[in-house]
């Protein structure tokens, strides 16, 4: 059917039908908007995405994205940030969230994904050997592992715990319980277990 | 929270917050998936978006989507297409679905929107116009409106066979009734009342 489409607009639709979630459906329904607007968005969108690549890198101590060029992230490089606080998260976007909190005065470490034995993700591929280097050189007291509350992000923290062996820093994880405006009778029987499990006094 | 993200990827993510639909955490998951594809396929839509809109172009005769500088449509060229029957839809990606039946022989002609005064698209920026042209041109005898089954479409419909005046051509639309493979008791009222109006011998 694909001959019944200009080949300049089939290849737009091939080439968003790459992205996560993006069907033949969606695909054409963004490649016909952009045809809607005239040059300004397709040529705009283009733009972005050719500079894309070249612009964006990856901080050498934490690894969260930062512009091509600049070798540590300003997160870390700020010296209000306590170096001795690490939190641990999966993916580069996942500081973004616990930034946005405005509560956290650490610094972060993204190990790029959890392990995953079904994504043929393995614990050799995370930035955890790079993560021990930080333990030792910035003399690292605490690191919440703030990885997700699934199975891959358990596994993972239990990794980077054994991997720590003896070394004496505290290893905390956020907490599980009722997520806030939650109704109890709504939450599910593992987040209300673990919500018991943790139960504090008050 | 801008500043927490490199110039290059916020800037991606912008331009894909401008389609349809897509949200900030859509928009970051394309830009991620896209970092970690490295080069290949943020170049690749790049490519593709850059020549969109030098790349496709409008029948001048339907309006269906074609290649740039060709004029009219395949699928209105063809000498095999009966000229005569012409099945009028609101957007080019609905001939597309007419097309996969294999069951349509005739023509077709793109509005390029339906009626709807809340979104501000009055009958004059449809193509009816150059409809009621081909009618006299092409002596048509049948138009097949394909709208969709919405108060937009019928109001479109009700304008096109207006506009048509004393004309001698047969106006007819597509069949509403129940949908293949959906139970009685699951159809919604207004399609099963349809189906009862539009009921046939058999």
């Amino acid at each position: 059917m694909s001959s019944l489409l200009p080949p300049a607009l089939q290849d737009v639709i091939d080439a968003f039908g790459l992205l996560p979630g993006v069907g033949p459906r969606t695909a054409e329904r963004y490649a016909y908007y952009l045809i809607r607007q005239g040059d300004n968005d397709p040529k705009k969108l283009a733009g972005a995405l050719a500079e894309l690549t070249d612009g964006v890198g990856y901080c050498q101590k934490t690894f969260a994205l930062v512009p091509s060029g600049q070798e540590v992230s300003d997160l870390y490089a700020d010296p209000r940030r306590d170096k001795q606080v690490v939190a641990v998260v999966a993916e580069p976007f996942d500081l973004i969230a616990i930034e946005k909190t405005g509560q956290y005065n650490g610094t972060y470490h993204v190990l790029g994904g959890l392990v995953s034995p079904i994504d043929n993700i393995g614990p050799e591929q995370l930035h955890v050997a790079e993560l021990i280097k930080r333990v030792d050189e910035d003399k690292v007291k605490e690191i919440i592992l703030a990885t997700n509350a699934s199975v891959e992000g358990e596994s993972t923290a239990l990794y980077i715990r054994q991997q720590l062996g003896g070394r004496k820093v505290k290893i905390t994880r956020l907490a599980r319980g009722l997520p806030i405006g939650v109704d109890l009778e709504y939450a599910d029987q593992i987040t209300l277990s673990r919500a018991l499990e943790g139960r504090q006094a008050i």
